[in-house]
């Protein structure tokens, strides 16, 4: 099985975009073990589409494009694919029924061109699009499988997933023999830190291979074993997990590849707990990051952007003279943060209520450094805790590492509660 | 001139990195006038990158090659391309004395495998590496213009800049004519929206391109005319923009490539304006989106991420009788909206208020639909305006959506604004 991802686009020649598209799908087909050949970019452009296609489909097997499938002139793939394989088109009835709606919902007249998204070619199968208009299309011609997929990464990745491979695993297009894999996922720990307690591991591997990839406020550990047999895979996986666990534990926050905040909304929902925020320099990003997880409505009651000293002092009532005069410990202190998470609990009356008030840069505050940070956790019956943080990066590094250290510490109190719930 | 770029390197085909050098290069050669129609990505392998080459000459007369020259076997490029060409290799002497010297001085054993780093087809010209050990290569054979370029992006870049794009300009492979460029962004209206009342613009165009871009909550207009002369190109881009204007002045608010947060931003500054937020269903993303451009501190006072009903009445003040019971229009709807913007207002005193309540999924709230969003302006001396909106896409596309839209409508004010001043 040779496979070979084709985007269709200008604005990839351009260079007004990159192809993070050919990176994903890759990822994704080394898990269920296809091997990719070729990446090819080409424009859209009917003649050079179709001459791409023909070099494609003489050295591989499988072609997944992606790209072309909007509504517009320059959308070229599905039209340019039915014409070689001498295939008329049809429009798919759901995919247009769910875009009359649309419209209609939206009470503005649908532009002929539209339609042109609901377009199958004769013989193929719809992919449907779960995050956007244009269908996929799959077909099988003469020992070539082709795989239409739309640019939008949005709208690309959950119709591969969640459409494309089970077709052509249901199909036998790919093989069953897979590699089985284990996301864990790690904070409030770095790269090199974890990677450093993991050494021996990592020159030690095997059959299980084992690989750290570094996100933002987070790291991920990706364990790996090809193999047949699920279950056989499994016991491999779970010896290595044990073996991290025992010297990670603290960190391990989760064995799939979810982030934290949706590990956090999960874990505070199962508990019935509730969570407030009072943020000056995350701007709402704490806010933002929880809020953008369905279901967080139940454990997120709310918070307060207090950006300026004003509404520091007017919506969460912290002292005037904690923020200003020459003595003042001023908006990023101790103290403020203190303040700021006591107001903030007043008001909210929440299980678990956190302030942040910071530098995050470009330009220092009040004399401090980019990157000093205070945060305080107030938890109902316990002691306020304020931490001193010393951040690295820029402006949005500084802002996310601070969400995501907050969110570490709220996940680790959940996890001691779970031991004393336990006991 | 019809250019490719290949990118060779099986990390790629893994998905293990993305090909950034692509985009850079199709960037900079875009600069110069040169068209490129394909990028191909092959892995590290002989055979394949010799059919990838002669399927490349066949259709391109400038082939641009990243990756493949380092020191390890799997390196392959100038081998697999001397070989094609019937050429011997020899070693350029700077490169190997940089090499010889570089190793000395660090004091470590040169391994004989690192010499390939400084081979030179025969009968091709050196680009030497400023940041690295690989030497890049640029040769002529049969009509077809060969580039070798490292992979590391921080080689490829100066030796693309300063070495293969002088080589090939003086050896006029490529001409001295530019490719002059305009960006014109535009919110407040959809990708198709624009494209309709451009058509006839698009279909007529010849000497200056017009091309559109959609992402989420903006659509990017981006004008190219290919010409020696920069103040003729200018003329024509302007020409082209002043009837673009005529028709969708309204909605265009930029004529280079920045975000509309950032426009807003800086427009506010200069206006010595200033604003808050009220958010029910877009959690904190107004905030977060606005607090994140540096210098956002002049402008924004803060806000209230109002989540929970409580919330709403707690800070904001909206009376209870709003939000529940029997005949309540309830937390999405006009009155709760304009309770959330004037309740906002009292406690900023901003220039500037905006609330924003709505449904933003997956679940409905309230018996009202997912995509049903209220948001209120309110400013200073001015009647509040509460507006409905009916938005399409997943939470994250609603939520994104309305924080556009209300950013749009406050530029527009910004607009009116100026004008007024201008009279």
């Amino acid at each position: 099985m040779k496979a070979e991802i084709i985007a269709v686009g200008t604005e990839l020649l351009l260079g007004q975009i990159v192809n993070t598209n050919a990176q994903y799908i890759s990822q994704q087909l080394a898990l269920v073990g296809v091997d990719v050949f070729y990446h090819t970019v080409v424009g859209d452009n009917a003649k050079r589409i179709q001459q791409t296609i023909e070099t494609a489909r003489d050295r591989s097997d499988l072609l997944i494009f992606t790209g072309g499938l909007g509504p517009t002139m320059d959308d070229l793939t599905k039209d340019v694919l039915a014409e070689m394989l001498g295939r008329k088109m049809t429009y798919d009835e759901p995919a247009m029924a769910k875009m009359t709606e649309m419209f209609a919902g939206r009470g503005i007249h649908m532009v002929e061109s539209n339609k042109r998204q609901a377009h199958v070619i004769d013989g193929a199968d719809v992919l449907q699009n779960s995050t956007g208009l244009a269908v996929g299309n799959v077909l099988q011609h003469n020992g070539t499988t082709y795989v239409l997929l739309p640019g939008p990464p949005r709208e690309m990745k959950p119709m591969l997933d969640n459409e494309a491979i089970p077709w052509l695993q249901r199909r036998q297009v790919i093989d069953q023999s897979s590699l089985y894999t284990r996301m864990l996922k790690f904070a409030g720990i770095g790269e090199s830190g974890l990677e450093n307690a993991l050494l021996d591991l990592i020159e030690q591997q095997t059959d299980t291979t084992i690989a750290t990839y570094a996100k933002e406020g987070e790291v991920l550990v990706r364990l790996a074993v090809k193999g047949t047999d699920r279950t056989e895979a499994e016991l491999k996986l779970d010896q290595v997990e044990r073996e991290i666990r025992t010297r990670l534990g603290l960190h391990l926050y989760a064995t799939e590849d979810l982030p934290l905040p949706e590990v956090l909304v999960k874990q505070l929902t199962q508990y019935g707990l509730t969570l407030s925020a009072a943020e000056s320099c995350t701007g709402g990003m704490f806010a933002d990051t929880i809020t953008a997880i369905p279901g967080s409505s139940h454990v997120f009651a709310g918070g307060a952007v207090t950006y300026s000293n004003e509404m520091k002092e007017r919506i969460l009532g912290v002292p005037h003279e904690l923020l200003e005069g020459e003595h003042a410990p001023g908006a990023v202190s101790e103290q403020t943060a203190k303040a700021m998470v006591e107001g903030m609990q007043d008001i909210a009356d929440t299980d678990f209520t956190v302030a942040i008030t910071g530098v995050a840069g470009p330009d220092h505050s009040e004399r401090k450094p980019v990157g000093l940070v205070y945060i305080a956790i107030a938890e109902k019956g316990k002691e306020v805790v304020v931490e001193e943080l010393r951040l690295n990066g820029d402006r949005e590094g500084i802002r996310r590492r601070t969400v995501y250290a907050i969110m570490y510490r709220l996940w680790r109190r959940l996890q001691e509660r779970s031991v004393h719930n336990a006991m």
